[in-house]
C-alpha cells in the first residue's frame, strides 16, 4: 500500500511516513521540499472497499493525537467527544487519519526538522501556504492506498484545509464538515496573528530565530502569541471569574496572568518559528482570491456533501463568515447545509460539551455515510 | 478661581495643576494619593457665566493635546476634526478642557511620577479605576471655578468616564457624547488587554516594573501592547494592504511587521507601566455592576443629556454594546439619542474623517447649547 519512497517509523509513540528525496513536496512558492516526513495517527480499520477514510485536520495548536493521549507531551486526546468508538466519527465503522499539519512540530517536517546540512531549518524553512500543508496530506493519503476520503473535518485551520480539499480534489473527497472558519482571513485575525509573531520575535531568547541552536525558546513571547490564539476561546463568564482573581492581586506578575491557562505546557510542546509559519500561512488563505473573487468558483463542478458549522460567540470566525462559504456553496449547486450553534464558548466551543453540534455532525456523518454506500453498492 | 492648595505651573510647555498633600485624591480602593498633579490644556474662553467649558476625556493612548500639537512628542494634535475653531466643539464659543489621565504619563501623577521618596512609584503606585479618573478631573474643574459642565465628551476608555461623570456627577454635566465606548469591559478587550501586559512584562527590559531605576524601557513588549490596542483599529482594506507587503518580504522580522505603524514614536512616549495600570482600570469597569446589576439605575434620577456613538466596524466597542447603555438611559428616564455610523474604519474611525459623525455630534452640541442657554437665561 505504502508508496516504494516512503516508509513508516515509529519513534517515542511518534507514527510517521518518511518520503525520500525521490518524492519531494511541490510547494506553492515554486520550491521541492524533500526529504519529507509526515507524522500521522490512524483509528479504526480501513474497510475493504477503502470507501470509510476520514481525514481530520487539526487546528493551529493541536496534532496529530485527535482520539489517543499524545506520548510526547502527556496531554489527552484533544477530540474525544467527536472522534472515538460510539461518537460522531465513530472509530467502530470509520478509518480515522489525523495528521501533523506540514510546518508543524509534532513529527511532520518544519521548522524545527533538521536541514540537509544537519541543522534545524529554523528561518530557513520555506513559506507554506494552506494549499502546501493539503497537498503534503494528499501524499499521505495516497501513501495510505485510499483513492477517495469518505470525510475530511477540519476547525479553524484545519477547516481552511478542508475547504481547500474540496475546492482542489473534489473527487476525492465524499463529504466534508467545516467548523468555526472561514474561506479568507479577516483583517481581525491577521492583526491578531501579527501581534503574537511580533510577541515572539521580541522575546530575546528567539534569537534571529535561531533559538534551537543556542539551546533556549522564547518561552514568555510564545505564551503572549498563545494568548493571541485564545482570545476568542473563553466565555464571558470564565474570563470574568479570572478577572476577579487577578484584581485580588495587588501587583502586576508576568506567571499569574489571569488569561494563560496551560500555556507552560504549550510553550514546552510547540516550537515558536512553527507558530510563525502556520499562522502566516494562515493569514495568506483567500479561497476566493485564487478564483478571480468569487469563493462559489472555488467549488465549482463538485459533487462533495458540506455542511458548515459556526458557533454564535466566535468572534474569530463569526458565523457571518461561515454563513457567506455556505452561501457560495450553495451558488456552485453543492449539497450544503449550515448549522449555527448557540453556544456562550467562544471559538473553542467546538472542543467542549456541545450536544447541538453533536447532534448535527452525527447526523451529517450517518447520511453521508449511507449515501456512500448507496453509491457504492449501486443503490438509489 | 484656583484652589488654595492647587498651584498652576507649565514646564516644557505641559501645563499641570499641582495640588499639595493638604488636597489628597481619594482613591476607590480607601488610599489617599498626594500630592497629586494634574497635566491639562484649555481651549478658548470660559464665559462669564462659566456655563460653556467642556470636558474632553482622553482615550488609553492618547493625552491632553487634543487641539493642540504636543510639545514633548512633536505630533499633532489628535482630534483637529472635532475640537477648533468651527469644528464640532467650537473653541470660538465653548471653553475646551483636555487631562491627562491619572495614571497617565504626560504630566499627571501616575507610575513614573516620582513619590515622595524621590524614586519613581513604579510598581507602588497604587490600583486605579475610571472612578478615580474621573475624581481627580473633577478636583482639576473644580479648582479652574466651573460648577457644572456643558458638556463630557471621551470615546473609547475617555466614554468609560463621561459615562462615569453622568453617573457620579449628575448635576454637573449638562450633556454627555459617549463615543465608541461600553458601560463595561468587554471579555475580548479583557483578554486583549491581559495579552498586553504579559507582552510587557515578558520583555526583560521591564525589570520587574522598575525599568526607569535602570535606565531601560521595556520597547519590544510596548509596541506590542500597543498593537493589542489597535487590533480593531484599522480597515480590512489597510491590513491586506499591509499583508501583501509582508508576504513579499521573504522572513520574519521584529521591526517590520505590518501592525506596527507608527509604534516606536507610541513607545517613546508612553510609560510601559502606564499601560499596565489604565487598562486594568479599564478591565475593571463596570457600571452596571456598581449599581446592582442594572445599568439604568446608574443614571436614575439625572437630568443630562446624552447622545451615544458607535461605529459598525468598531469590533472592541461593538454598536450592541452602545445600543444597551442609550437603552438604560431611556429606561433611567434620560433624554438620550442613540447614533450608528457606518464606517469600514473600526474603533478608530472618531479620529478620522467621518461627515456623518461630525454632522450628527455638531447638532446634538448645537442643540445642547440652545438648551443651555434657555435654561440659564429663563427661556421655556
Amino acid at each position: 500500500m505504502i508508496h516504494a519512497a516512503a516508509k513508516v517509523q515509529a519513534a517515542g509513540g511518534v507514527r510517521t511516513l518518511a518520503f525520500d528525496a525521490s518524492a519531494p513536496l511541490q510547494l506553492a512558492n515554486g520550491e521541492m521540499l524533500a526529504p519529507l516526513t509526515i507524522a500521522f495517527e490512524t483509528y479504526g480499520a480501513l474497510n475493504a472497499e477503502r470507501s470509510n477514510a476520514v481525514l481530520v485536520c487539526h487546528a493551529l495548536t493541536t496534532d496529530q493525537f485527535v482520539a489517543s493521549p499524545n506520548p510526547v507531551t502527556g496531554r489527552p486526546a484533544w477530540w474525544p467527544r467527536i472522534v472515538g468508538p460510539g461518537r460522531p466519527i465513530d472509530t467502530n465503522r470509520f478509518f480515522v487519519i489525523c495528521a501533523n499539519v506540514l510546518g508543524g512540530s509534532m513529527g511532520t517536517t518544519g521548522p524545527a526538522s533538521l536541514a540537509r546540512d544537519g541543522q534545524a531549518y529554523s528561518l530557513r524553512f520555506p513559506p507554506i501556504t494552506i494549499a502546501d500543508m493539503v497537498r503534503a496530506q494528499s501524499m499521505l493519503v495516497e501513501a495510505l492506498g485510499i483513492q477517495s476520503l469518505f470525510l475530511v473535518i477540519g476547525a479553524g485551520m484545519g477547516g481552511m484545509q478542508a475547504l481547500h480539499w474540496a475546492s482542489a480534489y473534489p473527487k476525492r473527497v465524499f463529504a466534508c464538515a467545516t467548523i468555526a472558519t472561514a474561506a479568507r482571513q479577516s483583517a481581525q485575525n491577521i492583526a491578531l496573528s501579527e501581534l503574537g509573531r511580533q510577541a515572539v520575535m521580541a522575546d530575546p531568547d528567539w534569537r534571529g530565530g535561531g533559538y534551537l541552536a543556542h539551546g533556549v525558546r522564547p518561552a514568555k513571547g510564545l505564551t503572549v502569541a498563545r494568548m493571541a490564539t485564545q482570545v476568542a476561546s473563553h466565555s464571558e463568564a470564565s474570563v470574568r471569574a479570572r478577572l476577579s482573581d487577578a484584581h485580588k492581586r495587588e501587583r502586576f506578575s508576568f506567571d499569574a496572568g489571569y488569561s494563560t491557562g496551560s500555556n507552560t505546557s504549550f510553550v514546552e510542546r510547540f516550537d515558536a518559528n512553527s507558530y510563525l509559519y502556520l499562522s502566516r500561512a494562515m493569514d495568506g488563505f483567500d479561497l476566493a482570491g485564487d478564483f478571480g473573487g468569487r469563493l462559489a468558483n472555488a467549488f465549482q463542478g463538485g459533487s462533495t456533501r458540506h455542511c458548515v458549522f459556526a458557533f454564535s460567540s466566535d468572534w474569530r470566525f463569526p458565523p457571518a463568515e461561515s454563513r457567506a462559504v455556505a452561501r457560495a456553496l450553495i451558488a456552485a449547486g453543492a449539497d450544503a447545509g449550515f448549522v449555527e450553534i448557540e453556544s456562550d464558548n467562544g471559538h473553542d466551543a467546538y472542543l467542549g460539551e456541545e450536544p447541538q453540534f453533536e447532534a448535527a455532525l452525527t447526523g451529517f456523518v450517518d447520511s453521508c455515510a449511507t449515501a456512500r454506500e448507496l453509491s457504492l453498492h449501486g443503490g438509489a
